[in-house]
């Protein structure tokens, strides 16, 4: 049978790989790349795949449950690499305590599922300003303070830099630079960065960058960008190897820096979401192997 | 009558200033924000709105023809701002020459034009490759080559840093820092940069490298971010007010640097191309007095 890739339909240059193969042995499946598993299924899925690790989600575990989310996971003996997500800490002062309050409860659940991090996407301008150093402030204060509760729990944050497309409505974080200069305020296992190569790929100074992230590096996440542009944005990034990013040059400088944490492949796109979830994850262990991998 | 903006349709705050009035001495209309307009329509328009310069496109001056263009506008007395725009750099060497040729016309056309700037888009990654730093140093080395031609006909090449979002395909230099690491090769009258506000505004270094980008302002261009991210991220511009910017103090950081050239209103947007030309610019003439002139 030929095995065909999500979503380009052509023949794969590799087998899949069978469970239990060492190459997999970083992968992790962030779960909004099957975005309509169930945390059960897309546990069970990773399974069935071989692959060690996984990045959950807070709607779908609030779905499944948090208690049968854990156990799910406890039994399967996967990894959980991140939980996604905290953060959206910009809002006004009236907003200052629900939104403190949803991040201790997303502390919770990243401890309670053992999560490697608790990934941070600090949210963008709030409605009807345009006070974007202000926005950052109220993040540098808000990661301060949430810091006190997750350092209690055993939970690192990872600040998130988000690409600058979402500036205004997602996260003020757009730099790599910007995310260090943040959590290195921090002890390291308190505060880390997350390093999405979707986010940070323009970036010219990525390799110093990359390189002072040295022990801040908290989650790996891995996607690509693709032309032209998909015409909804939150939609448009794509399985490795279909648009630009150059992912052996990134690898090396990920391992470089020392990292040999998992590596999560995170993809928001309407065709893969659209297509069999299990063949979904065929193709990003595939493509993995052929271009992410370190070598 | 009661003036409604384009494209909201809301009701203009300000009236529309009069021909004349001394708030519009710097203002330009960049011709692509009035899509529709041939050159001599366009520079008709900007004559009966006392918009006292131009930016004109290549395309439409090809359209028009490059000596219809220049008598046009020496006919109206209108300051051309800048021409749009040479560049697209990045392609391999087999397209060396061509490329090479075009910005030779391109620099022509400045020069016959008596423009302030010729506008560089470097371009993105060639066809197929994923060789980032390649493509910037390509960028680097070509500039140097048409640094020399530029200069024999006094055209300044003014370095256009583009939004990360479009670094695959459109421009390799994706912040200012990037654009003046490139500018402060040359002397400042043969290469400056642009800074456009939908480019860079998203950049936390902003107020340092405005700061530094004093002497090398070769064009300041203003649109403003707007959300939800339009469909065609190529036409994802809006007019000032309309979005997230924060023109105010943009504007401040300009004049702190010292610039005290044209502001060019910049808009590519299907609604506002879609409008009455004249009526984009009686909006546009009103927003920038409101947002953007210099205090």
């Amino acid at each position: 049978m030929i095995e065909l890739d999500v979503p380009s339909g052509r023949p794969a240059r590799f087998a899949t790989p069978a469970p239990g193969d060492p190459r997999l042995a970083r992968l992790s499946l962030n779960q909004r790349t099957t975005q309509r598993w169930s945390v059960l299924e897309a546990v069970e899925g990773c399974v069935a795949a071989g692959i060690p690790s996984i990045g959950l989600w807070r709607e779908q575990i609030a779905e499944y449950g948090l208690d049968r989310s854990c156990r799910a996971v406890a039994r399967s003996g996967l990894r959980v690499s991140s939980v996604c997500r905290g953060g959206f800490l910009t809002g006004p002062a009236a907003d200052h305590e629900r939104a403190m309050s949803d991040n201790r409860r997303a502390i919770d659940e990243a401890a309670a599922l053992g999560a490697g991090c608790l990934v941070m996407v600090v949210g963008g301008l709030p409605e009807g300003s345009r006070d974007l150093p202000g926005a950052r402030r109220r993040v540098e204060e808000r990661i301060a303070e949430l810091t006190v509760y997750a350092a209690e729990r055993n939970v690192q944050l990872a600040i998130e830099p988000m690409h600058p497309l979402f500036c205004a409505d997602r996260g003020v974080i757009s730099t790599l630079r910007q995310a260090l200069d943040l959590a290195e305020r921090f002890p390291s296992e308190q505060v880390g960065v997350v390093i999405d190569t979707f986010h940070v790929w323009w970036d010219p100074d990525l390799p110093e960058l990359i390189a002072r992230a040295a022990g801040r590096i908290a989650a790996f996440q891995v996607c690509d960008w693709i032309t032209p542009f998909p015409a909804d944005a939150l939609l448009s990034r794509g399985m490795m190897g279909d648009g630009h990013i150059d992912f052996g040059s990134f690898s090396s400088l990920i391992q470089l820096a020392g990292y040999r944490g998992d590596i999560e492949v995170e993809i928001f796109n309407a065709e893969i979401w659209a297509a069999e979830p299990s063949s979904t994850v065929a193709t990003l262990a595939r493509r993995y192997i052929e271009h992410v991998l370190p070598a």
